[in-house]
């Protein structure tokens, strides 16, 4: 990037790093009562609730590969772009930590960046961060600062909590199963992967009536990752396509591919809804009353076989193919 | 960095992301009891010690800032560079837990790479941070991999655990105290700063004991380190030139920069030792006998001054100076 472009962004406001820190910290406001240390020292210290486990997960998000680069000499769209950025990764965490059934508790936050992004940006990031952390009952307790050469890097690692022995694991999947997911998929490039919704409620729920077998995020795309459920599981699955939720934004996507919108459901990923197997009879009810206000679809079920198949529809198994797995692979696709 | 440059360091090993995942995974080998479950699922899971808080610190290293960037065309050579970078990603970690006298426990690691370093960069990167693992007893539970467009990327997240009330803050520091450093200070960056050793015995140690009032780890050198402290504990010090312990690398790298080798002893930073105070009786036992086995300096003490000065010993401290803190700033120095 260009000296004289950049600075076009912020021209005042460019900071050091103990000034940025301080205005980070300043922006996150108090923490809550189980956290011992906060930003400041050499590191946090966390009350554990007694009784519960941890649930740890960390995501590094890059600009120019998991975002577009940041505009150059247009402030308000680069700020913009920087708050969807700070919600984006911590929300990409919260769903992991949702998929095992935990709750979201503390944040900690690295940033690499430009010089010229030290002002504005960082502010808009910060801004990002804290109101996805407010939505989901986060609290932002340590991180680290650091000049990046070139892109823009932002890595969160998420703790939660659960009960002892509650974890919803990709292996407890068993063979009559049904195939459940929440919301609808597909397209989200169009947008909706700019502010991904964690399911952290819809999760909790499953795991408070103690109905869920085993369960995912659907980050890499429901055919890849109903692939990591297979393979953790040891079983196979019939999908049936006319039961897979298509998203308004598939049919949008499809009509600009000319590939089937069923395809983009299957496929795009970044959907950040929750993949769960259950047993027929809950996964009958959560169909028709959905969860939290989400719906549930009812997509297949678990068999015995190695692979995964998908047919039109349950009265046309016979006509199932094989579902191919198209997950995302950041050196191969990139 | 050329395609084809960059195919001579390893030529046949490059890897899709899933493969990269699986190999580190293999590499690091069978968690402990307390890892209910480690790689490969959306989250790991935790079993935290009854009574114990949690410690969390994060801390990112971004080749061509923290490291030199990795010899392209010498195989070897980016090989030992990679695996340092590994050790000291962990290391620098330990320190910060070690420093709020937590034990480190479990690490989650994010990894941005190009595509040409996902063979034998990625394995000796690996190697690096499962001997720094293995050392301290830290189990590697999680982590992220992703591709970079540029600058290699490792961001490390480790939580520690430590007694209900253990937790050593930079506030705690007393007037009358003693400031003591472990080890011996300066020069770091000929070498040593690519294979930190934290202190983690020693800090465990004084806690163990109950007789440290404040702790932090050196890492922007000790000017800038005991300065926070001073600040966080509203308190002044006094340090005495002929007790700080200069390591031989200052005086080596004196000789390259004709400052004294005081100078680099005070600011240079990286040196991973820990700065902690003490009642005078605890700091005279400890320059004596060391702890577990590393010198301890009793270097001055603190005062209901609002600054930092240094007198050439402690027979002299009417001809104190004030001490300049010259902490490194990722966005001014850099």
């Amino acid at each position: 990037m260009a000296h004289e472009s950049s600075h076009s962004i912020e021209p005042s406001t460019q900071r050091g790093e103990f000034e940025l820190i301080a205005a980070i910290r300043a922006s996150l406001g108090t923490p809550p009562e189980d956290v011992i240390v906060g930003i400041g020292d050499d590191a946090a210290v966390l009350s554990v609730p007694p009784g519960e486990q941890l649930v740890v997960t960390t995501d590094m998000l890059v600009e120019g590969r998991h975002f577009d680069a940041l505009t150059v000499g247009d402030a308000a769209n680069a700020q913009s772009a920087a708050e969807a950025i700070g919600w984006k990764a911590l929300a990409v965490s919260i769903s992991d930590v949702a998929a095992m059934g935990g709750r979201a508790r503390w944040a900690v936050v690295s940033i690499a960046l430009r010089a010229e992004h030290t002002g504005s940006v960082a502010d808009a990031l910060t801004v990002g961060l804290r109101r996805c952390a407010e939505s989901f009952g986060v609290a932002i307790v340590g991180g680290d600062t650091t000049a990046s050469p070139g892109p823009l890097i932002v890595n969160v690692t998420l703790a939660g909590s659960l009960g002892d022995g509650d974890a919803v694991l990709r292996s407890g999947a068993r063979v009559g199963d049904a195939v459940c997911v929440t919301g609808a998929l597909g397209g989200s490039r169009l947008g909706r992967h700019l502010h991904p919704q964690p399911r952290q409620d819809e999760a909790l729920s499953l795991v408070k009536e103690g109905v869920v077998h085993a369960m995912i995020d659907l980050s890499d795309g429901l055919s890849s990752d109903l692939g990591h459920v297979l393979d953790a599981s040891g079983v196979g699955a019939m999908l049936w396509a006319d039961r897979v939720p298509i998203h308004p934004d598939a049919t949008r996507r499809a009509a600009e591919t000319g590939r089937p919108a069923l395809e983009h459901a299957l496929h795009d990923g970044e959907d950040f809804e929750l993949l769960f197997t259950t047993s027929p009879d809950v996964a009958a009810r959560l169909a028709t009353d959905g969860l939290c206000g989400t719906p549930v679809a009812w997509i297949g079920r678990l068999t015995g076989d190695a692979d995964c198949v998908i047919a039109p529809d349950a009265s046309q198994e016979s006509a199932a193919v094989p579902l191919e797995r198209r997950g995302y692979d950041h050196f191969r696709n990139g």
